[in-house]
């Protein structure tokens, strides 16, 4: 197992917990229910750039309704969908990473009201037919085949060790759902994400515009318990909105590892660490395990 | 399997059902990850009378939070809990089955703030400390000694047959995960209820006095979506507050049961209709499976 992992700190820090928690007589065991291991998806278990996959989708969406409706091609984000020129989008980001929201807004607006009134289950159809053929930008392959294998090599190690993985994403939660067992062997009852509230009629449950959660930074930790119920013992992230879920797992009375992924590979995947600073500053404070994508993994993507 | 149950059309129902969705050859096969059952708690898997077991466990809270602040002894629901006259809160329940609701607004914000700031794991602790001792007031057996046999061996008999079985129930969520596996088999991830919003500080999770869900009527299947991402396929309740959670488990795509427990055994639990008028006459007009205790169970509560 972890074939795709080089020999190295990472590997053995990872090896070593999980011999450790696993051994039933030494002093660091932990009983197989309460091996609660949590994963952040966008930048740990899949590829987040040039943009969220989820964004992606909803840009195909925002282009449809400025299709079906020409008075919302003079508006963004449809204008921008709808034209192909990402331009404002890339420039609303930006702002946002100067700590301006201003062009976040009608954005957030469009994203909210993308599937309103739309049932739950056609929701999801509409999401698996996407990644029946979406590809990515730039790395001329499926969405679908965006996933680290050594990630999906560790979430496997770790359930032959008895953990229960689940995602914890600020991702939405009924976006990922369709595609989690086909990318990472994850039912939808162990994905948590962001959700908009639903609203149930005659026998059916309908989307609605309402924001729910944005299970991001500290809302993580509280969403994980409102659906665990446990404290995990692993935690993994990339970036600042998981420094909470990872200090969440540090601070429970037994062991723990704490991970992050480091995009430092330019050539197989991207290499950046903006919005990632603070809790790689946090990594070393803390002895956190951070993975390296260019020195710990032999490969990245499924061939 | 279903020892407790008498031969009748209730177990003939359940035991038909569940062979033709795991009939592999069969028109009516269901894969086993789409095998999900929903229980409701209170009223389904455990007694409900003569007052929930968690506004039993509350009342406990208010007289201690009432023997240290005296001034609470001046206001209900501090005042019954304080005196042990409870004739105050049984006649807010009549009322608010009049539809005057009046007298339960002072009622939830006592509930709302009862652990406000309080740990989510030291909550935990103080649960299953009052698990420990707490009796029945009047069936003579402690608490963890009030689920239904016949519906704990339901739900091993469908996990049997590769079921996930969920509790979905109005009760508090973080309430029910303490004690649920003792009772019932069933671990905190699988129990979905009401709850307060929690915080984050400083590596912790705190209880907050802000309310998040009210897990019934038409939430209970918003509710359940979320956390399991599935339309389940057999539910149980027993009153007017599962309504929609059978009606949505009711109109999925393939093969479903619902099923209503009808409390008509003054002698071995309790004789009741009220809450339940509707759930009853909608049980009739779609053909649910209605479970009578003294007709279908050999066995009430575990000796």
């Amino acid at each position: 197992m972890l074939e795709s992992w080089s020999e190295g700190p990472a590997k053995a820090q990872i090896v070593d917990f999980v011999r450790s928690v696993t051994n039933e007589d030494g002093p660091k065991y932990v009983a197989p229910e309460a091996r609660i291991a949590v994963f952040d998806n966008d930048g740990t278990l899949w590829c987040e750039k040039p943009m969220y996959v989820q964004l992606d989708f909803l840009l195909r969406r925002f282009k449809e309704q400025a299709e079906a409706d020409p008075s919302l091609r003079e508006r963004q984000p449809y204008q921008a969908a709808y034209s192909g020129d990402l331009t404002w989008l890339g420039d609303a980001v930006a702002k946002h990473y100067d700590g301006d929201d201003t062009d976040l807004e009608p954005l957030v607006a469009a994203i909210l009201t993308a599937y309103e009134d739309v049932g739950v289950e056609d929701h999801a159809t509409l999401i698996a037919e996407f990644f029946e053929s979406a590809l990515h930008p730039t790395l001329d392959r499926p969405y679908t085949a965006c996933g680290y294998v050594p990630m999906v090599e560790l979430l496997r190690y770790l359930e032959a060790n008895d953990f229960t993985t689940y995602i914890v994403s600020g991702g939405g939660r009924d976006f990922m759902r369709p595609v989690t067992a086909a990318l990472y062997g994850i039912p939808p009852e162990r994905v948590v994400g962001s959700s908009v509230g639903l609203t149930y009629r005659d026998g059916h449950l309908y989307t609605t515009s309402t924001p729910e959660f944005l299970d991001d930074g500290p809302v993580k930790p509280a969403r994980l318990w409102s659906r665990i119920g446990r404290r995990p013992i692993f935690a993994a992230g990339n970036s600042n909105g998981d420094i909470e879920m990872l200090q969440f797992t540090a601070n429970g009375a037994g062991p723990s590892l704490q991970m992050l992924v480091l995009h430092d590979d330019a050539e197989r995947e991207f290499d950046y660490v903006l919005g990632a600073e603070r809790a790689l500053d946090l990594a070393r404070t803390n002895g956190w395990t951070v993975v390296s994508i260019t020195d710990d993994w032999t490969t990245v993507f499924p061939s």
